[in-house]
């Protein structure tokens, strides 16, 4: 049984230094709770809604500094795995990112490749694969937001045999019912159950500049049941959620059924098409 | 606005005979409350627990058989289209199969690609694409039961300019919480909204030798809203489910972002792989 922990939080683009803060506190609460996964959301330390590039130029952080450093230390001296949304600026471009780390320290990190909305006139898309990595926990994969809708990226980090799918996100309020459940967890359900693995999504929260978030933070098993979601009561506080998930060994979902092995890759072709 | 009806039929395998007056009902019911499309379950001619092949032999219809010519006047009377889920024998082979009928006739049939548990023993699996044809109502796709699950499944369809998925199915109980929502609406509503189309999915009920349905017939507009499901406090009996939904016109889901154009099918080859 793994606890993970996914923390939402309300982060504000005002106050990029109490983001950390704030991510640091998570940490730290999430750990004395027994998380051995935490995740936090994407874009922990820049907020969302920036006017110009100049804002996001201010508020990036780089692979070599301060916030990858601390987490790194952090990870290290409480025996767990970090999985956080960070703005990254990297020779010159800046990428919508997430870091996996551990306590051996950065394991890697990922550029979100499917850009939401606005987010194309300040972050360059990623063109690799899925970010997977092997760690204590099992194999862990990330993504960022709106990369999860495309069922192709879910399928690739599934083949590219992760267990558990950390989900750094900030989901904008769309208007659509959150009524039974948001939908953005219906869709995290859905990843879950399709490719058997568990997905843990951190959402962000606190109206910031207009723009408000479903707080639809959600861990849910292999199966596809929600072992835990954010209180939509509480919308706008922090909310440190926690689950214990049994981390998948095998695909199967029935004596002779198998999400893999039932694949036809064979009839698949056309999905290269546009 | 287009007016959907889901049928979902307490099936039997022991009396094939009243499976198709009952489906005949349906449609008419359906009709008389002014549904344009109809959906009728996975195998709606024979049941679903067979014990040999000499039962499935029995039961199963053919192309030029007695079902379909009576369906295509229903159709052909009432003006609707009927998407229905039927075990037919072919050349030889047993198929599960899903047939589109409208005022014109039979517009083609389906044969179910990922076969469930052991249905492998009885059906020949399909080798083909998920169907998808030109309707006075749009075009509308259509796959069974398991395929659903199959996320590249439903990307073809999409792919193939589908607005509409009609799905027969036939959801056997695995145990798995059923609240707030059931699982198998949880994966419909989550291909709708990742493809941008209206998934409409017709369930059976009526505990077969021993084994039970979720009874979770369905439809999800394109948002992936619930538009209507099935009443769990009514399981076994008839539910003719309506809803009216609003066909999607494009795929997109916010000022600048698309679900086909946003996809990165260059980034997706490794989906090919087992």
């Amino acid at each position: 049984m793994l606890r993970i922990t996914v923390c939402q939080l309300p982060l504000d683009i005002e106050n990029a230094e109490g983001n950390i803060k704030l991510a640091n506190m998570a940490i730290r609460d999430a750990s004395s709770q027994g998380a051995k996964l935490v995740v936090l959301p994407e874009l922990t330390n820049s907020g969302y809604v920036f006017r110009t590039l100049a804002e996001l130029e201010e508020r990036a952080t780089t692979l070599n500094g301060a916030i990858i450093k601390e987490w790194e230390s952090l990870a290290a001296r409480l025996k767990l795995v970090l999985v956080a949304g960070l703005a990254i600026k990297d020779e010159g471009h800046f990428y919508n990112c997430s870091v996996i780390i551990d306590s051996s320290g950065l394991r890697g990190w990922y550029k979100k490749a499917h850009l939401w909305n606005d987010e194309v006139d300040f972050f360059t898309p990623g063109d690799g694969a899925p970010l997977v990595v092997d760690t204590d926990l099992g194999r862990i994969a990330t993504m960022v937001c709106y990369d999860v809708e495309f069922t192709e990226w879910v399928r690739l980090a599934m083949l590219d045999d992760a267990v558990i799918l950390a989900l750094p996100t900030n989901w904008p309020d769309g208007g659509l019912p959150t009524e039974p459940t948001p939908l953005e967890a219906v869709r995290v359900q859905a990843a879950a159950s399709q490719n058997k693995l568990v997905v843990a999504a951190a959402d962000r929260t606190g109206v910031e500049r207009g723009v408000a978030w479903t707080g639809s933070s959600v861990v849910a098993d292999s199966d596809g049941v929600i072992k835990v979601i954010a209180d939509r009561k509480k919308l706008n506080q922090i909310q440190i959620l926690v689950a214990d998930v049994e981390v998948p060994t095998d695909r199967k979902i029935s004596p002779r059924n198998d999400v893999r092995a039932d694949r036809r890759p064979d009839l698949y072709r056309g999905i290269l098409r546009k």
